[in-house]
C-alpha cells in the first residue's frame, strides 16, 4: 500500500468506486443544511469577523472541550489571553488529538476557505494565524459570502416557539442573498416543565401571543398558533431534545394539575415529569403531522454536567455528554400512539449514545409506510458521533437494517458559518462506503446508480422528504 | 486492488488462506439447521409454488420490511396487486438497499436456486420474472427438493408444546425425503401469562393431554407430559423468546395464586408477570435438563409495535424491533440457579442487541465445564444481526471471549425454503475472518486444522452438542 | 497482499509508518505498570517456579475460564492432575481459541521469555513442555529477574487499607532490585457495607489502626490514617471496583444508622446500600484529591456468578462476567458533587462493558481542566476487553471524544509475572493504529511527533500524571 498523502484530493476516495461516484455524484452537488445552530440575526448582520481566533474560537465549544482535554487552562479558552496566544493554545493541542474529528475538520477548514495546506502545530501556528487573518483582512469571510462559498442553497435554523422571526423575515427580502434560510420549530422549553426555565418560557410565549396562558390547554393552543406562524416563514421541521422518550400517559385533567405546579414552581415529581411530557410530545407529535412537518427527535444529550462551569459560563460551553438511558420501550410505544392515531409524522430519529443505532436503526422498520420513501429516518451520526467512525457505524446500521439509498443524509449541527466542509467529509466517507461494497464484491460496479445514489443522499432525498424545491 | 467480480466464486474469500479453508472445510459440508421456522406440514405436503412472488413474496416479512422503508404502499406488498406488480415493486426497491443482507441474499437465491448471474434491478425485473416463473413450471420447486438440493441432513422446527406433531411424524415415514425433521419444544405461550393468548393456549394444551388444567402444578405436569411427548419425536432442542430474563423468586403458592389470576383473565402486576416468568423458567430449565435437551434463550425482541398494522396482519408482519432492557443480571441469576441445583441444561444464549454481545458473550463462561465443549453458547448472529456486519461482531465477540472453534454455528430462523444460502453467507464469512487472523499473523497458515476448525464449526459441533448422529 | 508470518518481529506493524514508531517509540521504553495484582510478598520472596504448569496455569484464571469453554474437566484445572496432564489440556484446548487474547498472549510469552517459536498445540505441547521446564531449571525464572528482564521500572500493586505494607518496605530496601513496588490504596471491603465481607473487614481495619471502630465517622477516620500510611509508602493512585456509580445522597446521620446496621450484620436496603456507597465514595475521593492522588474507577465487573464453584474456589475463579447497568446519570452526578467542591482528584475511568466507551469517552470531557493534561482519564481497555478488539476500540473511542495523544496508556491489571509482553501488544496495536491514521490520510507523516506519542502514551504521559520521577 503506498503512503497517502495528507488529506489531500482524494482524501478518503480509497477505491476506484469512491473516486469516481464522488466526482460525478458529489463534489458539486448543492448543501441543504436541515438542521443547525446558526443564527439568523447573524447571518442577516452579515458582520466582518476581526481574526481567526474569533472565527475559529469565540464559541465554538468543541473547540474549547479539546484544549481542556489537553491540559490548557481556561484563561486561553474561555479567559481573556488574547487572541495570539488562544491561537497558539490551540495550535498546541491539536497533534494530539490524532484520530479526533476536530483534527480533519480544521484542516478542512483551512484548505477550503483559506488555501493553506499546511498541517497546523505549535510550529506553523504564527505563520498560519498570521496568513488567515491576512485572507479575513482582505478577504469576505462574512456570514453570507462563506455559506455561498460553500454552495449551500438551504439552511434550517432552530428557534423557541416564541421567536419572533424577524431575521428569517429580512433575510427573505435580501436580493442578494440565494441562500434560503428557515426557521424550525423548537419546542425544547416546552417540555422542561421542572425547569428554571419553564415559567420565563411561559412569560415569553404570552408575549409572542399577546394573551395570558393559564392552562395547559392555553399553552396548547398558543404553541398551535407559533406553529400556524413558524410554518407561514416556511418552516419544516420541528426539533425536539430529549434524554429518552418517555410514555407515561395520564388524564387530562392530570397534566393540568402538574402544569399548574410546574406554573407556580411547585415541586413536581418524576413521575408527573414523565407525564407532562408524554402528553406534551403526543401534542406536538399531532400537530406536525397535521402540517406535514418532519419532527426531529435528537435522543441521549445529558447537558451541563459540570454546574462550577455552567454557573460560570452557562449552556452549550462544553460540558455535555452522552446518556445511557433504555429508549426502546418507551419512543416505541409513543410513536406506535401516534400512528394509532393516523397522526404520526415524517419523523427523523438521532441516536447520541453508539449504542442505540441498532435499536433505532431497527425502530424505523416499524413505522415506515407508503407515504414517503423512509417516512422514518435515522439521523445521521451526531455530535459525539459526528466523526469517521459515527458516521461509518450509523450508515453501516441504516444500511443493515434499512434502506440506504432513501437516506436524508448530513446535517452539521453546527454554530459556525465554516463548518460546511462536514458535508464533504461525509460524502467522501459515503463514497469510501459505496466504494467498498462495490469492491468486496457485495454491489455491482454500476456507477451511474452509485453516482445518482450519493446525489439523492447528498441532496435530493433531503429536499423531497421536506417538501422543498429549489431551483439549480 | 483489483476490482472485484460481483459476487462471484471468490465472493468474500479474500485470503488465499480463506479460499482454501473453504473449499476444503465449508463447500460440500452438510447442513444442519437446527433453529428454523420452516412447517412440518409444507414440508410435508410438498406443494408446488405458484410463482417466484409466491415463493419469495408471500410470507417473508424481511422483505416485506424492506418495501415499505421504501415507500412501497401496502397493496404491493401484503395487498391485492399482482404477482407482477408485487415482483416488479421489490426488484425497484432492492437497489436502494445497497449493504442489506436482503440483497445478498436474494442474489445468492437467484445464483444457487436459478442460476441466474444479473443483479435484480428496476431494469432487469421483467427478464427475471420470466426466468424464474419458467424454472418454476418446469423444474421442481417444492420445499422437499428445495431442502435436498441444499444439502441438509436435519432440521429442527419451533413447535407448541400442545402441537400434535402429525407431520413430523408423517415425514418420519417418508422414504424418499432424506432429511430429518425434528420438532422443538416452544413454551413462549407458557410465559406469556399476561396475553391474550393464555387462555386459550391452556385451552389448547388441556386438550393435548385430555385432562382440564386447573392449578399451576396441573399445567407443569402437562408439560412434562408434552415434553417427553416431543423427546419420542426426537426433540432435541427448546426454544423460548424473551424480551429480558427476570429473576423474581416467589413461593409456590403465589405462583399458584398468579397463574389462577392468569387463568380468569385478571389483571396481573408487573411485578407477578416477573415471578411467574421466573417460576416457569425455572421449572423448564430443570426440566430440559433432565431430558439432556438443549436450551436455547432468543434475548431482547420487542414485537408488535405497530398496533394498526398488527389488527390488520397479525404478529410476524414485520413490526418487530430491537428492545434494550438490561439483561446480565437476571440472566446471570437465573442460569445460577439452576447450576446451583445441577439443573442446568446446555444453553444456547442469542441476543438480537447487539449491545449484548459481550454481556453474552462473557456470561457463558461463568457456567461452562467438563460435561460439553462450550456447554453455553453464544448463539449465531440472529435476525436484525443476521448480516456480514453482526456474523462478524458476534464471532469476534465469542472468539475474544471463548472458543471459537467450540462454536455450533448458523442457523437460518427462517420460514422460507429458499435461505439456505445463509449458511454459505455465514460459511464465507467465517473463512473470511479466519483468514484474516493468518493474514495478521495472529493465526498460524495452518490449512488442516483451519479447514477441520470450519467443517467442525459449520455441521459437526452442532451435532455432537445436540447429540445427534447422522450418517453422511 | 503477502502472506505474513506468524507473530514476527513486524506482528500488527502493518504499515511503513506503524514500523517505524514502535522501532523509535516503543521498542525500548520501559514499563510503568500503573495497575496491577502481583503480590509484593512474592516478588520480595522471589521464589523459584517448580515448572511451566505453575508459572502459567496455577492461579491464571484467565487460562481456567478458556479450558472450561473448551469442555475440559476441573480436574485439570483447578484439581488433582498431574502438572504435565494440566499442561497437555491447556495445549489441547489453545487452538481452538483462535482469535483469543490469549492465543497471543501464549505465544508472546513462549517467545520473550523462552526463545520458543512454534505454536502450541497437542503436537506440539509435549516437546514445549520440555523446553520451558528445561530453562526453568537452569535459568533465572524468579519474580524478580521476570520484572527486570521485561524493562520495569515501577509497578502499583493494589492493596487493602487495613494492609500492613511489610512487603512494599522491605522491597524498598532491596538494593538489587532496581524496580520501585508502590502500594495503591483499595477500599473495595469499605464499599461492600452489605457483604460478609464488611465486618471482618471493619476488625482488620479496628487492628490496623489500633482501636475501636463505632461509628461511619470512626471508619473514615481510620480511612484517612491508611491512606497516610499508604502515601508515607509511596502510594500514588486509589482503586475502586464497582458494578455501577450510585449518587443517591443522605443525611450524615442516616449514613451512620446504615453503617451501624452494617456492623450487626442487620438486613440493609438497596436503597440505603445506595446511600452508604455514595457518602463513602464521596468521602474517598475529597481524600485522594487532598492528597493528589488519582483515583482509579473500574466500573461494570458483575462477580462470583457461579455460586457452586465459588463455595469451591472463592473470588477470582474465573466465573466473573461483565454487566450492564445504565452508569452516566450516576456517574456524572458523583464526579460533578466533587468537583463542586473543587475536590475532584485527578481520575481514571476504565469502563468493563464496551457498550459505556462512548459514555465515559465524553465523560471525560465534563470535568477536563488545565490542572492536568487530560485530568480525566479514560483507563485502557480492561479485563473482558484486553484484546486486540477491545484496545482498539477504547483508543478510538478515546481519540474521537479527547485526546489520545495525552492518554496515559496500558496496565497488565494481572497476578501473573510473565504478563509484561501484554504491554508490548498494547504498543503494537497503537502504533498500527496511528500508522493507519497516516496511511488514511488523516494525519501527517511525520515521524518525529508520532514516535514521540508513542512514547508518551507507553511511558512519560503515566509518570507525569502519577507524579513520579524515575532516572532512565
Amino acid at each position: 500500500m503506498a503512503m497517502r498523502r495528507f488529506m489531500d484530493r482524494d482524501f478518503l476516495l480509497t477505491t476506484k468506486t469512491a473516486k469516481e461516484i464522488y466526482r460525478k455524484g458529489a463534489e458539486k452537488t448543492p448543501i441543504f443544511d436541515w438542521h443547525c445552530h446558526l443564527s439568523a440575526k447573524e447571518i442577516y448582520e452579515n458582520k466582518r469577523p476581526k481574526d481567526i481566533t474569533e472565527l475559529w474560537l469565540s464559541s465554538d465549544h468543541y473547540k474549547w472541550r479539546m484544549m481542556r482535554s489537553c491540559g490548557v487552562g481556561e484563561m486561553f479558552i474561555t479567559g481573556k489571553k488574547s487572541s495570539h496566544d488562544k491561537f497558539m493554545a490551540y495550535a498546541k493541542s491539536l497533534p494530539k488529538c490524532i484520530g479526533n474529528p476536530l483534527y480533519t475538520w480544521t484542516h478542512l477548514e483551512l484548505q477550503r476557505y483559506f488555501n493553506i495546506e499546511t498541517p497546523l502545530s505549535e510550529k506553523t501556528a504564527e505563520e498560519i494565524y498570521k496568513r488567515c487573518n491576512e485572507q479575513i483582512r482582505t478577504g469576505d469571510f462574512r456570514p453570507q459570502a462563506l455559506i455561498q462559498k460553500s454552495n449551500v442553497t438551504c439552511v434550517c435554523t432552530t428557534d423557541d416557539p416564541a421567536d419572533d422571526l424577524t431575521y428569517h423575515e429580512l433575510l427573505a427580502k435580501e436580493a442578494d442573498f440565494s441562500c434560503k434560510v428557515l426557521p424550525a420549530f423548537r419546542a425544547d422549553k416546552a417540555i422542561h416543565i421542572e425547569s428554571s426555565t419553564f415559567i420565563p418560557w411561559v412569560a415569553a410565549m404570552e408575549k409572542a401571543v399577546r394573551r395570558e396562558i393559564h392552562t395547559f390547554a392555553d399553552l396548547k393552543t398558543a404553541l398551535l398558533e407559533r406553529l400556524d406562524y413558524f410554518c407561514k416563514h416556511g418552516a419544516c421541521a420541528c426539533d425536539q431534545s430529549v434524554l429518552y422518550v418517555p410514555y407515561r400517559v395520564a388524564p387530562q385533567e392530570k397534566i393540568e394539575k402538574i402544569f399548574k405546579k410546574g406554573l407556580s414552581g411547585a415541586y413536581i415529581s418524576l413521575e408527573e415529569i414523565e407525564e407532562y411530557i408524554t402528553a406534551m410530545l403526543l401534542f406536538l407529535g399531532e400537530a406536525y403531522a397535521k402540517r406535514n412537518m418532519v419532527m426531529e427527535l435528537h435522543i441521549g444529550p445529558m447537558r451541563n454536567n459540570n454546574s462550577r462551569m455552567f454557573a460560570r459560563l452557562g449552556a452549550d460551553a462544553g460540558f455535555d455528554s452522552i446518556g445511557d438511558r433504555n429508549i426502546a420501550e418507551g419512543l416505541s410505544r409513543y410513536l406506535n400512539a401516534l400512528e394509532e392515531k393516523n397522526s404520526l409524522p415524517k419523523t427523523v430519529l438521532f441516536a447520541l449514545n453508539p449504542k442505540d443505532n441498532y435499536v433505532i436503526g431497527s425502530m424505523l422498520g416499524n413505522f415506515q409506510s407508503g407515504e414517503a420513501a423512509s417516512k422514518i429516518q435515522f439521523g445521521s451520526a451526531w455530535w459525539f458521533n459526528d466523526n469517521y467512525d459515527g458516521m461509518r457505524a450509523q450508515m453501516k446500521a441504516l444500511a443493515n437494517l434499512g434502506s440506504l439509498g432513501c437516506f436524508i443524509g448530513m446535517v452539521t449541527d453546527s454554530r459556525s458559518f465554516l463548518s460546511y466542509p462536514r458535508h464533504e467529509y461525509f460524502r467522501r466517507i459515503l463514497c469510501e462506503l459505496l466504494g467498498e461494497f462495490v469492491e468486496e464484491g457485495k454491489y455491482p460496479y454500476d456507477v451511474e446508480t452509485l453516482s445518482k445514489m450519493v446525489e439523492d443522499i447528498s441532496y435530493n432525498n433531503a429536499l423531497a422528504y421536506f417538501g422543498l424545491e429549489i431551483q439549480p
